[in-house]
């Protein structure tokens, strides 16, 4: 009689949630798949430090090879760099981008999400967006170079689209980059050209709700946005998109009556913001194989085309495959009778990491014959950071209550949370002497772009 | 009356050469306008190690804008990024691409070289050259991506080509690289495949002339070859290439007859080397400007498309234009009688140093009436690195004579003077720390590439 097979898991996707759910299942009996479409693990949070010149792409994302090597070394694990091209979840297979079927037993989808322009793809090609190193390293290179393209310019009024950067919608990357910007035009960049003044450059952050940070408590967000104010930032909120093409960017703002109008006469107004640089910060959609996931399981998608799953995070009909992360419509479950509802899981890092490891608890039970358990999200708080010495930091301290506070305080508290999750030692001292060294001197390192002058805008550009 | 109007100096490209002549001139009463293609000076004698993940760009390079803030400060200094497209020297202009025209009184160009594939241009896409930041990371995707690809194959033949590793041309680039490359086959991924075994990758250097490292003396070369053999390096002197496309490398050996064939035999043999990774470091060509300073100047070219200067770096017949670096041909003067004939300029950075010195010396002469002096390269010495631990160095220490050593000492020298040489403190701190740390892990922190893995091969990678 043969032994039995060791149980074949297939994780796809290697961000905070795929990572810690091969990490949850390495000293276990089963034989891991981990397949990326990149080689390396992506620091999310910090992934605008890189975008706005701040730091190089090694000190926030590693390996991901290096990062799991104490896992590899059990001799279960094999990292595949692959593209995930369907999931076939009755026939328990995934394909790969050459054509390669992927056998599993369990499978833990963790695919991520990518921008969303809410039906309007061509805007993507003018407003990048920020999920992958190439596109910070697309920002960097648009952002850094329209000074130089300002600088260049012999009509002083044609300057003015070049100096002029509009951040859409005012999330924690929308205010962490807007911020950071007009840093970079009022210090960094300060005094190093001839013919323009970076200091008159004009970051508009525009934002169709009617406050900052929307996820943050509404005094949070009022803090936020007078510390935007303070760092040059325009901050205009209650204000909707209507287009965006090379040259700017359009938009009609719901409630903002002219100084002096007759009160009740605020009708919808068009603006027209000339721009050579916008950014999107906006929208946020789930990756395509939730709907490899809709046509193969059965699966349901929410509005963003998430997956929406079980309180085991598995799906209904298929308990052997289990979505997670920002690919995953998912509740929180209270545990024990009279604890309250069942609250949707926040799209954060923690949340992630969170299912990652409950999703991978639940394989084992599968395998042993236990029951699952459901989901539950352990909430310690919210950070944002604005700029230099400027944060908000919502906590949920145990007991205690929430715990609010802003200002330099709370960027210190947010800089060594973030350098604290940080993956591997040698990325937190890179990015603690880098910031150390920023905090002085204001300088910004990684300001280097590989692209050459002539390179047309809309490609992607080499560095 | 007005005053007479300042003169205007253009320095086309900021490399060794072109740096020096801005820094130079930056205290004169001159007008400068420095104009190079990218926004950063390049430590080009480091880039190998941004080709193989050892450093990340912003450690090898430094924002030009930055480098020159106390030059700036004078008040007579404007830099622009902008591609040089066409060269007047009679009209005394040079046209940017976007048709401006940039006015001079004198001109020096010190705009480099780029890669010459001996009219094999067809060559270029299979085999990358490395000159700029995007062939470094052009480079960096290529090799770590194939170790990738050689983990997915199923069929073990299949993985072979992959992790076979041709570089062709033994000249420091060459060398620096084939080493550099066994050392991360050897240490750095050993044990992270699950499929493949790294350490049965192979290295193969291939080289037309009979030794490594062509500009040493012979001594030296023979230790280098030592030192690459121990390293696990396939050298193969004398051997030509003739061949190369997507699946590998052709090339023909003159003169190794098989062991035990009769002496004199040795026809010219045909060989097939099947590599999906080929790195080129054979062939260097002067920049594009060169011809036009041919079409407009009526500059000599040599055979490597450089523009043959005059003693003191000037264009016959056009004494306000200056060519230095490795677009120029120039010889070095020895001065007084009896001192020995003119030698030519090694293309090497304290060439393109001193040459960009001496000719920010000869535009002021010629302003102030005085005589322009000759050219005369001080010669310090070469070095070259093969890997951890070895290196070779010949230094030309004065009346002391020829200083020539090998292996670890002399990688030490190598590395300090190195360090020494880096633009900018902040660089040397990082480079520092990023060695000692390689040095006790063999870890190479810059091994994330921004390309997914589906990109087309031959693609322009975005990291």
């Amino acid at each position: 009689m043969s032994p039995p097979r060791v149980p074949r898991v297939v994780i796809v996707g290697c961000g905070f949630g795929g990572l810690a759910a091969v990490r949850a299942l390495s000293k276990a009996a089963v034989e891991i798949t981990l397949v990326d479409r990149t080689n390396h693990h992506l620091f999310q949070p910090l992934l605008y430090q890189v975008a706005t010149a701040g730091l190089s792409a090694p000190a926030v994302s590693a390996p991901i090879r290096h990062t799991l090597r104490k896992e590899m070394k059990r001799g279960n694990l094999t990292i595949l760099q692959a593209e995930v091209t369907g999931i076939d979840a009755p026939a328990r297979h995934v394909t790969l981008d050459d054509g390669q079927a992927l056998p599993f037993d369990h499978l833990i989808v963790a695919a991520g999400a990518t921008h969303s322009y809410f039906g309007h793809d061509d805007w993507a090609v003018h407003a990048p967006g920020l999920k992958t190193l190439a596109d910070a390293f697309n920002i960097r290179a648009r952002v850094i170079g329209a000074f130089e393209r300002a600088e260049r310019c012999a009509e002083p009024a044609a300057r003015e689209p070049w100096l002029t950067f509009v951040v859409i919608g005012a999330g924690p990357t929308g205010v962490e980059m807007a911020g950071t910007m007009s840093e970079i035009a009022q210090h960094t960049l300060a005094r190093e050209f001839r013919r323009i003044d970076t200091r008159h450059t004009r970051v508009v952050l525009i934002e169709g709700s009617d406050r900052v940070l929307g996820g943050f408590v509404p005094s949070l967000s009022a803090k936020a946005q007078t510390q935007l104010r303070k760092l040059n930032v325009d901050v205009r909120v209650g204000c909707k998109v209507t287009g965006i093409d090379a040259d700017g960017v359009t938009y009609e703002s719901r409630s903002s009556p002219a100084p002096g109008a007759v009160e009740g006469s605020a009708a919808v107004q068009q603006h027209r913001l000339p721009s050579k640089t916008v950014i999107w910060a906006a929208g946020v959609a789930a990756s395509p194989l939730g709907r490899a996931l809709a046509a193969s399981a059965g699966a349901a998608l929410d509005r963003a085309g998430r997956v929406v799953v079980q309180p085991d995070l598995s799906l209904a009909g298929h308990p052997h495959v289990s979505v997670i992360g920002d690919l995953a419509s998912a509740m929180s479950h209270p545990r024990g009778p009279g604890r309250g509802e069942p609250k949707p899981v926040p799209g954060v890092s923690p949340g992630a990491k969170q299912m990652g490891r409950a999703a991978a608890r639940n394989v084992l039970a599968r395998i042993q014959g236990r029951a699952t358990e459901p989901f539950r999200y352990a909430d310690y708080g919210n950070l944002a950071t604005i700029g230099r010495k400027a944060a908000v930091v919502d906590l949920a301290v145990p007991v205690f209550g929430a715990l609010r506070f802003s200002g330099f305080l709370a960027w210190l508290f947010w800089l060594f949370a973030h350098i604290y999750f940080l993956i591997g030692f040698r990325n937190r001292l890179y990015v603690l002497i880098d910031w150390a060294w920023a905090y002085w001197t204001y300088e910004r390192h990684a300001r280097v772009v590989a692209q050459p002058a002539t390179a047309a805008r809309g490609d992607r550009p080499a560095l």
